[in-house]
C-alpha cells in the first residue's frame, strides 16, 4: 500500500522518542518506497534550530539509531523531507508557521505528541485555536496519567480538540508483526480457535523484561513504578490480544470492542487478592550482562528509601466462558537477565500418557516480541528409530522463509497506520480507562497496607515469590529450551 | 535398542523381494550397529548355490539396490552373516540342515515367507514337522488371498503351525517414520486430538500412485487388479491409522483393536454405492516421465481385452461418532504422473472469513510417505507489512532438523520389529479378513454388473470421474503448492 502524501508533525522534535524511535522508523518507511514529493515531517520544539542545523543534529543524534539499511544517499533525500519548526506550545502565535505550511496542500495531517503530557493541553489548545484539529489525527504516547482520574483528565483535554476517532493512543507492542500474526493464526486458520479456551489452555504467561535499569529517568520512574509504566498498558494490551473473542469484523472499533470485552471481564482484585496474587519487587545491587550495577535506591534521581517497584508479577483471571479458571501470569521488571518480551500460551497435557511419560509443558505457542520476533509452536515429535520415543521440537509459525517482505518495527507500522487512518491497533479511551479501573485497587492496596517491595538481585528473574506464584498452581515460568 | 542375536530365514531367497528390499534393508541395519556374532541370515531357495556363489549372486543382484551408505568393508562383513540353504519346500528332509543350523543357538528365530502363497502350506508343514514352529515368528507378505475365502484359507494354513501372536503380516507402509509420527503427533500432543473429528475435518485423502506399469508381473497383475493389490491392504491400513480411536495402550493388540474398530465401522457398500462412489480405471497408451508407454492391454502377459483395473478411486465413509459424514477418498493407480504416497487431512475452513477471502483448503496436514517422508502442516500466516494479508505457508512437523537419528525404511523397521517381537505394526488376522469383507462387495458388483474400467491416458491422474467423485462434494484432490 503506497503511503499517501502526509504532513507529520512531531511535537517534542528534539526529544528522546523522536531521536531513538520515530525518525529512525520514518527513515525505514522512506527506504521502503519513498514518500510522495509533498510529504513532510515537521519536527517541532522550542530550541532554536534552522532546517540545516536540525539536519546536522539528526546526523549526530538519529543516524546512530538506524539499525539497518543505512545509506548516505537515502539519508540525504530523507532529510529533504524533514523541516524544523521552532514552536512554543503555550504561545498561539508560534503555531502560525505550522498552519501556513500545512495549508499548502491537502496532505494527511498527523500530529504526534512526543512530549510530556503536561503540555498536551497547550498543544491541543494551540492547534484548535488555528482550526488545525479539523480533519487531522493526533497520536499520543504513554504515560497518559498515573491513575484513572488523571488519565480521564488528559483524555478530556485531548477530547476538547479532537473526536475519539481522531485520537491514536499508541502502544508499540501492538504494532509488532508477531502480535499481528497471532491474530492471523487465530482468526485465519481453523486449527487454533477450537483449542483456544479453558478446556485446552492450562495458562498464559506474558513477560516483558529489561536488562536496563532506570537510566536517566530516575525522577520520572520513582513516581511511576512498573505497574503504571508497563502493566497498565503494554501487558494488559497483550493479554487482550490473546484472550479476545473473535471480533465481529476487522474494523477498528470491532477489534477494540473485543479487547474491551476482555478488560471488562478481568476479575477485580480484592485487597486479599492483591496480597496473594501480585508480587511487587525492587532490585538490589547485582550483575547484569557481566557488569556490576547499583541497587535501585542507589540510582540517580531516586528518593532515599524509595519503595517504588521495579518489578511486578501477577496472576490475572478472566471471568468469562472462554477463560474462566485459566491463570494469566504477567510479569515485567528492570535489571532482569535479558531483554525479552514474550507471550506463552501453555496448553494442557494430553489427557492420558499413552506414549509414556511426557515432559511437562511440551505443547505451547510462544509469541516472541523481543529481542527477535517469532511465533513458535513447541510440541513433541517422534524421534526416528525402532521405538516410539518422543522429543520436544519447535517450529516457527510465522514461517519467515516464505516471505520476502521486510518486517516492520512496531513504531514504523503504527506511524504508517496513523498516516493511513487505520485505528485498529491503537487504544481507545474506554479501554485505557478500564485498564486503570482494574489496576487502581492494586496500587491502592499497596498504599493502604504499606506493601513494601520484595527485593531481588539485579540480574535475576525477580523475587522468589514470583516463582511461587506460578508454582503453587503447578506451573513454571516458560524457559527457552 | 540393540538388535538381539537372531536367525532370520528368508524363504524365496533368490526372489525379487529378497533382492530388492529385504537384503538391502538388513544391510542398513547392519551398518547401524552391527549384528551379534551369532546372528545369521539364511536365504533359502531351490537353486543350487553355495554360500560363496550366493555371495557372488548378492554382489551382482543386491548391491545395486543399496541406496546409501554402501561401503565395501561393511558389505564384506555383512556377507559373513549370510548363508545359503538349498531347500525344497515340499521335501521335509531338506529342512534338516536348517534345523541343525538353528539348533546351534538360542537366537530369536524369524521365518520370512517371501514366496508365492501357494507354497506357504508346504513350508509351514515342513517347519512344523521338525518342531521349528515352536518359539519362532513367521513373517508373511501380501498377496494373502484374492478374496475373503482364499485369505481365510491361507490364514488357516499358517494357523495350523503358528499361533496368531507368532504371525507377522507385513504392510511396509506401516513401518514408515511419517506414519509413526502421525501417531506421535496425535497421541503425544494435546493440539491435534481436539480437532481430529467430524466438526473440524472436512475430508481425508489417501493416495498411492506409481509411475510404473505392471513391469514383468503381467500374469499376476491381470488376475489381481488395483483394488486387491493396493486398496484392500495398504490404503485401508493407512485409513485405519488416520481414523483410529486412541488405543487403550500401545500394546500390539490394543493398537490392532483400535484399527479393527475402524474397519468394522466402514459403511458397507451397496451395489448402488459401488456404482456411485468407486471409480474403476485402466490406462491407455501415453507418456510417463517423457517416455512413451503402451496401454495396459498392450503389456506383456495381459489377456486381450482384459478389464482388470489399474486404478481405483473411491469414497469411503466411517459410521462412528468421530467421523460420520467425513469422506475418506482413497485412490491408487499405475502409470500416474509421479510415484507418490500421501495422506491429506483437510480441515474445515474458518467459520467466518474475518480476515477476508481465504484460499480453499488452506488448513491441512499432509503426511507424505513417498517419495520422501514428511509430516507437513499447511496454514495461513500473515504476510509482513502494513495490512492483514494472509498467505499459505507450510511447516514440517517431523522437524527432521532436530534429530540426528537416521530414518529407517519401512522394511528395515519392520524386520527389526519382527526380530524384537514387536507385533504392533503388523496386521492381525481379523483386521485382514474384515478388510476383505468390506472390499468384496465392490469386486462382486463389478463382476455382477460388468462394470468396465474407465480409460485414462498413461501419465495422467486417472479417469475424469475420479475428479468428479471429489468435486461433487465440493472438494479437490490435494496438490502440492
Amino acid at each position: 500500500m503506497n503511503t499517501p502524501a502526509f504532513s507529520l508533525i512531531l511535537f517534542g522534535g528534539t526529544g528522546d522518542l523522536t531521536m531513538r524511535k520515530l525518525l529512525p522508523a520514518l527513515y525505514q518507511s522512506y527506504v521502503d518506497g519513498g514518500f510522495q514529493p509533498s510529504s513532510r515531517i515537521f519536527c517541532a520544539a522550542r530550541s532554536d534550530f534552522t532546517d540545516e542545523s536540525y539536519h546536522v543534529w539528526m546526523d549526530e543524534n538519529v543516524k546512530g539509531h538506524i539499525k539497518d539499511r543505512f545509506d548516505d544517499a537515502q539519508w540525504g533525500s530523507f532529510l529533504g523531507h524533514v523541516s524544523y519548526l521552532c514552536l512554543d506550545a503555550n504561545n498561539t502565535d508560534s503555531y502560525i508557521p505550522l498552519k501556513e505550511a500545512l495549508e499548502q496542500n491537502n496532505n494527511e495531517r498527523v500530529f504526534y505528541l512526543a512530549t510530556a503530557p503536561s503540555i498536551f493541553e497547550a498543544i491541543c489548545t494551540g492547534l484548535a485555536h488555528h482550526g488545525l484539529n479539523k480533519d487531522a489525527r493526533i497520536v499520543v504516547e504513554k504515560p497518559l496519567g498515573h491513575d484513572l482520574q488523571s488519565c480521564q483528565e488528559i483524555n478530556d483535554v485531548i477530547g476538547q480538540a479532537f473526536e475519539e476517532n481522531q485520537i491514536y493512543r499508541i502502544d508499540h507492542y501492538l504494532g509488532k508483526e508477531s502480535v499481528q500474526n497471532l491474530m492471523a493464526l487465530r482468526f485465519g486458520n481453523s486449527f487454533f480457535e477450537p483449542i483456544w479456551h479453558r478446556d485446552r489452555i492450562a495458562n498464559v504467561q506474558i513477560t516483558i523484561s529489561e536488562e536496563l535499569g532506570i537510566e536517566k529517568r530516575g525522577d520520572f520512574y520513582d513516581e511511576t513504578g512498573a505497574i503504571r509504566d508497563m502493566v497498565q498498558n503494554h501487558l494488559l494490551q497483550l493479554l487482550c490480544i490473546v484472550a479476545m473473542e473473535p471480533p465481529a469484523s476487522m474494523d477498528a472499533n470491532a477489534i477494540r470492542d473485543a479487547k474491551l470485552g476482555v478488560l471488562r471481564s478481568l476479575k477485580p482484585m480484592s485487597p486479599d487478592d492483591v496480597l496473594n496474587n501480585v508480587v511487587r519487587g525492587q532490585y538490589t545491587a547485582g550483575t547484569v550482562g557481566g557488569k556490576e550495577v547499583p541497587a535501585y535506591v542507589g540510582e540517580e534521581g531516586i528518593k532515599k528509601g524509595s519503595t517504588t517497584e521495579t518489578y511486578v508479577a501477577l496472576k490475572a483471571e478472566i471471568n468469562n466462558w472462554r477463560f474462566a479458571g485459566v491463570p494469566f501470569y504477567l510479569r515485567t521488571g528492570k535489571r532482569m537477565p535479558k531483554r525479552m518480551a514474550e507471550i506463552v500460551v501453555q496448553f494442557k497435557s494430553v489427557p492420558y500418557e499413552l506414549l509414556g511419560k511426557m515432559p511437562v509443558g511440551s505443547n505451547r505457542l510462544v509469541i516472541q516480541l523481543q529481542p527477535e520476533e517469532s511465533v513458535r509452536m513447541y510440541f513433541l515429535s517422534k524421534r526416528p528409530g525402532n521405538q516410539m520415543r518422543l522429543a520436544p521440537v519447535h517450529l516457527d509459525m510465522d514461517a519467515e522463509d516464505f516471505f520476502s517482505e521486510r518486517r516492520m518495527d512496531g513504531y514504523e507500522r503504527l506511524l504508517l497506520d496513523a498516516i493511513h487512518g487505520q485505528l485498529g491497533l491503537f487504544v481507545r479511551r474506554d479501554e485505557q480507562e478500564q485498564a486503570w479501573r482494574w489496576i487502581e485497587p492494586i496500587i491502592n492496596t499497596w498504599t493502604d497496607q504499606n506493601v513494601a517491595p520484595k527485593m531481588y538481585m539485579a540480574g535475576t528473574w525477580g523475587p522468589p515469590a514470583a516463582n511461587a506464584l506460578v508454582a503453587r498452581d503447578g506451573f513454571n515460568w516458560h524457559e527457552e529450551l
